[in-house]
């Protein structure tokens, strides 16, 4: 259990509903002390949860929210979800990246999938011990569950007291992609933050240009609603943020696997299979790739 | 008076020419102690050369040896030149990148200007005393020159014992753009050597990839005998060299300003002009802005 599924799970229990976690270092903290989610929505504790160390010993669930790092998805979910999902489980992939519906869909043939998309500031601080800072909304985009059943999912963030809002799924993904392809690579590749790259004119551009090669490939790829004019807000909105290390830059220093895979590979990919180069997002996921080492 | 200068005045010197040398760090030493020169060809002692602190001081010259980094071309040359040159003088620029001689050219109209392309390890490891390591070839291009003025210049680099030849200016610039762009950019950019970039998949195919841009430039420009085939050969080279620092790498490590105007915002300026986008090489120019800082 980590920060996100953590926060979102831990809000769904606080709502009444039955939660199961999965946790690997925090189960015998966790089993002990319960979950404690400081926020600024108000503090709370859940003295007991249901948490499992395997999924194994975890029973069949009608929702299964995912908030592991990518760099699992191909090796360790497929197996992590086998004892759990049922023919009827949706899966709510609360991750960052491109296709990662497709492929978990081509292992579970009509799991009904959704991509969950978190605007959210939030970190484990200690064992069972979550921090949420700031905002916490979540976008979701139905990739292939039954109208009815999404209904119900989104109306359970709701009740939880969540800001939860229905989005088109591919053009959510590539929306968020416009912001996290350039400052999540750039950040480690520079090892810096995105202030600093937004105070030098050169990289400054180079952010612009590595943003509107995202948005092309959007476009390349069906998703007609992407323009410049949203570069230019995702521009102006980091102006105006405070100085962040994206996630990639701190798996980095902290020598954690970074998430290239999904951030980088596969969208590039995504995008030349229609034709569409994006060479300035290629030499940087060949940087982490040299960096990752 | 650097490695470049040292080496191939003290060579014209030591062939009888009369060479006068420009010294500001190692003036004092080199007054009193003249200039050492260890090389594979035969060590030897210049125990007394014409030194200057300042060009104000020196002679007009028929030819001129610059062996400056590029940084200063454009604030110091100029200025460097005036008092030294006459209206046949001939300046040789020992230097890398695109563009050198018609901005020379430019300031001076009608002076007679030929590209120096050295193929030589050569370092200064104390004050006058120079270690000339490997190579010592140098190819030189004629830009301005009139023919039997430039004949007479090949021939004084012959007499020295040199191996030198004409090569076409263009062309030969742009040669060895395809290995200096992609190598010395990324040695900084990723905090390496050659060696680690060809040894990494990734880096290795961006590092082919950026060669093609140069050959791509070239060829815009022009310059039709470069071809894919070049850049093969030129990965092979460096696959065979010992684990390299290119000299902007060591430039980045002793905080010294990087050439970066004329090694690439020059030359991808220059390949716009018609045309030819140079994206991973663009990246690469705003990467190293941000690290000069």
């Amino acid at each position: 259990m980590g920060a996100i599924g953590g926060f979102y799970g831990g809000r769904l229990a606080k709502a009444g509903r039955e939660v199961h976690f999965l946790s690997h270092s925090d189960y015998q903290f966790v089993l002990q002390n319960g979950l404690k989610i400081d926020s600024p929505d108000g503090n709370f504790h859940l003295p007991h949860i249901n948490v499992y160390q395997n999924s194994k010993d975890m029973p069949k669930t009608d929702v299964i929210i995912v908030g592991l790092k990518t760099v699992k998805n191909r090796d360790v979910l497929p197996e992590l979800l086998r004892p759990i999902v049922h023919k009827d489980s949706t899966v709510v992939l609360i991750q960052n990246g491109i296709g990662l519906e497709d492929d978990l869909q081509a292992i579970y043939p009509g799991l009904h999938i959704v991509a969950g998309l978190a605007f959210i500031c939030s970190v484990k601080n200690a064992p069972g011990h979550i921090h949420h800072q700031d905002f916490g909304s979540i976008n979701l985009g139905n990739y292939s569950c039954p109208k009815e059943q999404f209904a119900i999912l989104l109306q359970d963030f709701l009740d939880a007291g969540l800001q939860a809002a229905e989005v088109p799924y591919l053009e959510a993904r590539w929306r968020k992609a416009v912001w996290n392809m350039p400052f999540n690579g750039m950040t480690v590749a520079l090892n810096t933050s995105t202030d600093k790259l937004l105070k030098n004119p050169a990289t400054r551009q180079l952010i612009y240009d590595q943003m509107m090669e995202v948005i092309g490939a959007a476009n390349a790829l069906g998703v007609d609603t992407l323009t410049s004019a949203f570069a230019d807000k995702m521009m102006q909105m980091t102006d105006e943020m405070v100085p962040y290390s994206p996630s990639m830059k701190i798996d980095y220093d902290y020598h954690r696997p970074m998430e290239i895979y999904y951030l980088y590979s596969r969208p590039i990919a995504e995008a030349k299979k229609v034709g569409f180069d994006m060479p300035k997002l290629a030499m940087l996921e060949a940087e982490l790739h040299f960096l990752q080492k």
